[in-house]
């Protein structure tokens, strides 16, 4: 029965068993495909003897044996093109090769499998047969159906567009490598977000946080908004040269715009990790390429969320508009106030037990609370991947430090083996993704107009977002680094997962295509370019992130002048916002101090009159020893408030006490906790002139010179 | 319309719009619950204007939404659940209560969430519609289902008996935690088995190895016969006094013998290792026990396979019986083969590539591998589980040896928490469905039969197969050690999971609730008698791994007499069964040379003729330091013959070199590489006599004494 016949028979509707080629295969039921296996062979093992239908029960147990089989199969091959990246990724590194990241070299794999699929495969015909029923109107999540007396059960996958219910291949194999596209999100995503969130307690970041947060909020808006009307005016274009065979509105634009504006610059980070490029720009490009994801995301949704009332749907509407405004701000709110939540809790948990001499304890509590975070946003309506990224960045600013030593290197080992797996899985995937997903749009004029179009989205954020941001900083951004972030706009997994959780309109069939598109171009291409690009933007590289200002510059020598000590805190002001030296000082007085076994006791910072819970709040760590407690990240941000502060506390020099960073890709290197008074700040400042001055200017960042 | 009716209706079938409350929900789906909801708010976005069913749409995407939050709150109960777990053990630990273990903390939870689940929520009543319609005899695995014009996909869940299709209780909490139980066997299992055979790497497993595998095969074959026709008899029994209501078969009750037999003594062993109990009967319990699910697992399904042709399908068969053997054999040799393939593989990429160097690849690999052996043998229509266990020993004993330090810490970190969280959530689980399970069929006949029936089946392998082994055992098993195993019998995950794997039949039913009350007894009962009866028992506790014999003992003062040197190699002679002995100076000489960096170099150990092939393959590390490499376990297995040969080939006092064995719960002591050559044993022979002279009596371990 073909569907046009089933459309036109009304209340007769069609009930259509057939092989489930149109939407996204789940992966994850592969894993329990045996338990229709075992419900078959339980039936045939217990009742058999009086059911006649005992042969046809066996093709049923047959067949799902055989599709559980193939599910294996499917995900054993993404699993050996991991092993392959991952052996060939090692020869690379062993070599020292660079053109070729080993999320590239993912990709490329993919392709490669992706083509043997689609064409080395035979199109299996799959058993496509049609029942008719009466049906009520409107569908249920899980439907029984009688089967010669035995009843079945089905649940609802989701709807598929009537148009390609016969658009058909019947290839097994390439249904089978396709996944359910909420796999990515709610999957694969989160480990890589969270990694990223938890990784991000670089203390460049906190130096950059203001002009971060400026290229992720406003920068991510501008871009979306650009790239939308630009590919408005492309789709216009196409419908009068007639390439449009389908609907397209406006909202598909700004949506297309908000997906493809999260950038992923994951290999140019790569290589800035490994040739210890400027940190600065580090700390920009990666706090930027962070938030960006999470404000894409929402985003995104709000923009799905535009539905104006009455019929034109598609035209503006200033209250649908000022409710999916509203929908931004509520949704990004509350998932970063989810994800802050739990990791204050998590905080609590562990700087208030013991659980630090159990490390196994203390892991198995951290994952836990990490993973609630998601499950919490998303039973509350709001967005579980912007949660769990906020969850990692207080979980790294607070609860790092009230873990074991141990549970460090454990938590950071977990979650980079997790990030790592599920980072080139779907960089493999991708690769795939081009040969075997099966309804690809491909437009080239859209295609190049999107390109065209994130370039411009990119420059109109990039360099006016910097001017601005240039008369605020002391430490000017330089064009070379500009340079640097413009080209470093590659797109990646974050784009990709939102690009295929819907793929079932015609609009969304090209944004798909396109997107994948853009992220093998800029990953390829701007992956292998950023090494020349370095040097051609005469970037510094092998910068020890402690030791970062070469003493041989202008500014520093002229700043050498000054005593070491008023050169600090001049700088230091002057570098930081007021608003984030108020955030500054009430983290450091007071969060800190709460939430973790560091900074100085309350009963110094809070007023006389909270002195009891001070004293409850207090670890007793910072009675017990008078000693700088663990901070890392504070030492170049002190204001002149604090130092004088500090002073009267004696944590002033506030080194970090050295975590086990183990792994090879952390940059953070181990300081000694040292100077436990004022008497041995003296000490410091006397013996080590060299170092202090270093210290000193390490926060005026020559970036002038370069620019 | 009623099922009866339903049925009656002859070609005329039924498709019925249910709440899934009949089947197990798969708890997977939940993650991906928002597939639905995209492509529902896609369709409302893209063509709603179009659409006059906007409303019906708007509907279907509210209730998809609903039920996604619904998923995230239930999996977040189980979550909240284990971190009050984690922190309540901590508690536990702190105050070092050791009656109650981490899983028997997690049942009781369980409980109490299942009960307030059970009775604190109201019944919430389904949108039950039907719609009925034809159909081919058969079950598709996809339903394309029209409603209103709209495709609606549906994938097949599963069978439901025909009697339960009206047993409703339309309570949707209880529904969302109830989990597909192939989650279990797919999911959670693999981890905690694969980390089981992971941590086998014990020397004192390999000394047992006989009787491990005695206990493991024997036994659990014994325990399956003897309590299937305990069972058998308790099952005629009901029959007689009326108090069964439908067929249970021998095969059933042969099943039931199979899924009871894994024991799990997982309390039992986590009190030994906190109180360094005797390390011989630990390696006896936990050898046998990891064994013996893997024979419960093949076991259960060779029995599931035993159909016998004709009308009368339970009646005895020997065709279909020595199918079922066949089926046995087959499945468990070529999982094992499948599960040593891949550790060999590993072994082999690890050896031969220097991903040492860069340990998140290295670990990544090996995570990678490890799973592709279960997905190679589920391919294969093989047992996952059991390769997985297999690839762990093969894994640990070579593979383990080429990683580098930190690939080993990460690797064991990694898997110890996956262990960890999975086996409570499992436990946890149990105690949730005690109450939150809709198909309980209580029974106290059949329930106190099964309690008598381990209890036999238990004591019938043990005493017997110890008096069988003890004829050849040079070391004695003592009364007190076969007390002991005898009440370490706890039945635990395994067990459920094969219990909860189907539960489609009456039969299968009463045997899942069975199961879980025999797994709630044994683990609290005799989890928390473990204590008591270990020094009931007179069994030391307190044993240092290394240094096990007390000097003050009989055997060991006569021992000493002789000199450490022949002692040592009689009674390592005596101690080792010829079969074992051969397989050892195998692995020594050949296997662990190839695929480890360590043994002696195979130009010695292989003829001569195979001189080039034994160069390519033998670790440039072995002719690089000619010092004994890598080994942890060969010390206390050394026959007379390996004895004169590592005299040849200086690795006589194989010392293993110290892995960074930071996860507190292994047993495992950093030991140094010492003597490397013939002088060195000379010297360390005189040095230390004591020394030498304890490790020489190591082997003879004075399980008389106690007896």
């Amino acid at each position: 029965m073909e569907p046009a016949d089933a459309a036109r028979l009304g209340p007769e509707r069609v009930v259509r068993a057939l092989p489930p080629r149109l939407l996204l295969l789940p992966l994850l039921p592969l894993l329990l495909g045996r338990g229709l296996r075992a419900a078959a062979s339980a039936s045939s093992s217990g009742a058999a003897a009086e059911d006649s239908s005992a042969m046809e029960e066996l093709a049923t147990e047959k067949e799902a044996e055989e599709s559980h089989r193939q599910d294996s199969v499917s995900l054993l091959t993404f699993i050996l093109l991991l092993t392959l990246t991952i052996l060939t990724i090692w020869l690379f590194k062993h070599r020292r090769v660079r053109f070729l990241h080993e999320t590239g070299l993912a990709m490329i794999y993919g392709l490669i499998v992706g083509v043997i699929l689609r064409y080395g495969t035979t199109a299996t015909s799959g058993h496509d047969k049609s029942l008719s029923c009466t049906q009520e109107d409107r569908a249920f999540s899980t439907l029984l159906v009688n089967v010669s007396g035995k009843f079945f059960e089905y649940t609802l996958k989701g709807e598929i567009s009537p148009g390609k219910v016969n658009s058909v291949e019947q290839n097994d194999m390439l249904r089978k490598v396709t996944f359910d596209p909420e796999v990515f999100f709610n999957i694969l995503l989160p480990p890589i977000i969270f990694h990223a969130g938890y990784s991000l307690k670089k203390r460049h970041f906190f130096r950059n946080l203001g002009s971060i947060l400026a290229y992720a909020f406003l920068g991510t808006a501008v871009s979306c908004f650009i790239i939308g009307n630009l590919m408005y005016g492309v789709v216009k274009l196409m419908k009068i040269v007639g390439q449009l065979s389908d609907k397209f509105y406006y909202t598909d634009c700004l949506f297309f715009g908000a997906v493809i504006s999260a950038t992923d610059p994951v290999t140019v980070l790569a290589i800035f990790n490994e040739l210890h490029a400027d940190v600065d720009l580090y700390a920009l490009l990666f706090g930027e390429s962070v938030l960006n994801d999470a404000v894409a995301i929402v985003l995104s949704s709000s923009i799905v969320a535009y539905q104006p009332a009455g019929l034109n749907t598609h035209a503006f509407d200033a209250a649908a508009f000022f409710k999916s405004v509203g929908i931004f701000l509520g949704i990004f709110s509350g998932s970063f106030t989810m994800g802050a939540v739990t990791g204050v809790v998590t905080a609590l948990v562990t700087k208030f037990t013991k659980l630090h001499c159990f490390p196994l304890l203390e892991t198995a509590l951290f994952f836990l609370m990490s993973w609630s975070t998601f499950l919490l946003a998303e039973a509350c309506g709001f967005t579980g991947v912007v949660a769990v990224l906020f969850c990692g960045i207080t979980q790294a600013h607070y609860t790092y430090n009230n873990l074991s030593v141990e549970s460090r290197s454990r938590t950071k080992q977990l979650f980079e083996v997790l990030h790592f797996l599920a980072e080139n899985f779907i960089f493999s995937y991708m690769g795939l993704a081009l040969f075997t997903f099966q309804k690809h749009v491909f437009s080239p004029v859209f295609i190049i107009g999107a390109f065209v179009a994130i370039f411009l989205g990119r420059a109109a954020h990039i360099y006016p977002l910097s001017f601005f941001l240039n008369l605020g900083r002391r430490h000017k951004i330089g064009w070379n680094f500009q340079h640097m972030m413009m080209f470093s706009g590659l797109r990646g997994a974050m784009a990709f997962a939102l690009a295929i959780r819907d793929t079932a309109s015609y609009a969304r069939q090209m944004m798909f295509t396109t997107t994948l598109l853009i992220v093998f171009f800029t990953v390829w291409i701007i992956g292998g370019g950023t090494t020349p690009m370095l040097s051609w933007l005469n970037i510094r590289v092998g910068v020890d992130p402690d030791q970062d200002p070469p003493p041989s510059n202008d500014s520093f020598q002229v700043l050498q002048g000054d005593g070491p000590d008023s050169a600090r805190g001049n700088r230091t002001k002057q570098e930081s916002a007021w608003l984030f030296r108020l955030w500054y000082s009430f983290d450091h007085n007071y969060l800190k101090p709460i939430l973790t076994h560091s900074g100085p006791p309350l009963t110094t910072t809070l007023p006389a009159w909270c002195g009891l819970l001070a004293r409850c709040l207090t670890s007793p760590q910072v009675y017990d020893n008078q000693e700088p407690l663990r901070e890392e990240d504070s030492d170049f941000i002190l204001t002149e408030g604090d130092l004088t502060l500090t002073y009267g506390d004696s944590t002033v020099t506030a080194n970090g006490s050295s975590g086990s960073h183990t792994a090879p890709t952390s940059v953070e290197v181990s300081r000694r906790t040292k100077g436990s008074s004022e008497e041995v700040l003296e000490r410091d400042l006397g013996m080590g002139d060299q170092k202090v001055s270093s210290r000193g200017t390490r926060l005026v960042f020559p970036l002038e010179d370069n620019a």
